[in-house]
């Protein structure tokens, strides 16, 4: 990687599709400059990198912007190709899989999760039984891998463990239990946590349009890290507008809330 | 590529997602044999080679399924990397672009196209500003360059060159002329004609579940080959169940039949 190029991140901190980017750099051990987009009062920048859907994340790598998670990650995948790991393997077959179930998890789980507390009576165990039919549908793909790209995470494993930290919502609001319906699925989930909490470790709650340069891969701020910004949430509440707080009352961003797995 | 191999497209005659991958082993020259899917009565080996979603198309390469047209796109171009033209650059961000446009084309252009057609009233009108908002977008990727690939065909154009032949129905019901409001997008429509030609110069109507082994690269047979599936679909209009019929009475399928350019 050359000394001078830039690597920026544009994101939301809530965002489990920008959480996939922040894995990835970490990851790979990449250098960023953070800039918090405030989606409630969008930023010209923003529509300037992102015109076509104006959302996070974007990566601005040397002035190039790259929109769509997992866009995202196979353009780091290929443009830092030199840095282990690879998210992607070299066989063809194995790649189509790979994105096949990543787009899976794309197009459909976070729908389906939003119905689990957005809606109510029957839309909810609609929801309910969609999100338990796609988690199954993956667990099977993973079958007696340790990880989805085998010994190593890979592009599908990045793309499903920023939702992770939301199967406590979705179980209490769906009122079922991802590790009795998927046991596979939650012991991978376990394994998959150390590199949430990695990504996690910046504190990013609030608004901050440009945090410098990230110091990555610091292991004295794990810890920290994961638990400052859900502080910084919990603290937020009452006065950050939220996606959330603008389709329903403030108690609902409270019921969405990320919830870590050390405060279950 | 090896003489061995076994390559097998499940497809159903009038998908566009289908049109996409004919096109990318026309243009590369890949012999495989066509299989057509009753989407009305589904068969077992479609739900084993794509449990999933159980759609077409369906590419089985030496007994490995692949499924989602955009994916297959990728892993023809990876497999047959050897055989021009290359559907993706060798640049990151040139390969990340593509795949963004790709993407925004495959998730949008349909489902706002159906409403043109499907819906009424203030739906269809939505449905009408939905498709020019993103054919618009579309164009401005598009600049002054011949092909969203440069000077060849690229991801893109293969994705998007078989709603060609939908314009002239999408015009019909929503009232608008494309070739006014997207004149730059219709000038490469038109310099994209002979791939779809060439894509579907095999007779694909009516439910054939193995018709043997594709000559392909057959020049002689492109005008015929466009003409006969759509001749046989309007023959089989009055018996054969069509996705349209299922949905509204069989009139719509005559309103949404793909109409050839030079019925116009």
């Amino acid at each position: 990687m050359m000394n001078d190029e830039e690597v920026i991140l544009v994101n939301f901190w809530s965002s489990p599709f920008g959480c996939r980017v922040k894995i990835a750099m970490e990851e790979k051990g990449i250098p960023y400059k953070y800039i918090e987009e405030d989606l409630f009062n969008k930023s010209s920048f923003l529509s300037a990198i992102n015109p076509v859907h104006k959302k996070v994340p974007v990566l601005v790598h040397n002035h190039k912007p790259i929109c769509e998670s997992l866009n995202i990650l196979e353009y780091v995948d290929e443009i830092w190709s030199d840095r282990s790991p690879r998210f992607l393997a070299s066989d063809p077959h194995q790649r189509a899989q790979a994105r096949f179930w990543a787009n899976f998890i794309d197009r459909e789980l976070y729908e389906a999760s939003q119905k689990i507390y957005i809606g109510k009576g029957e839309e909810q165990v609609v929801g309910k039984n969609e999100v338990l039919r796609i988690l199954k549908l993956v667990e099977g793909e993973l079958g007696d891998k340790p990880f989805f790209g085998g010994d190593n995470l890979g592009l599908v494993d990045i793309t499903l463990v920023p939702f992770y930290s939301r199967f406590y919502t979705w179980e209490t609001f769906g009122k079922f239990s991802i590790e009795e319906e998927c046991p596979g699925l939650m012991a991978w989930a376990k394994r998959g946590t150390s590199w949430y909490a990695m990504a996690n470790k910046r504190p990013n709650s609030g608004t901050r349009r440009d945090s410098g340069e990230f110091e990555s891969r610091n292991p004295s701020r794990y810890a920290e890290g994961i638990l400052e910004p859900l502080r910084g949430g919990l603290q937020e509440l009452d006065h950050h507008p939220t996606i959330f707080s603008l389709q329903k009352p403030q108690e609902l961003f409270k019921r969405t809330l990320v919830i870590p797995d050390h405060k279950r």
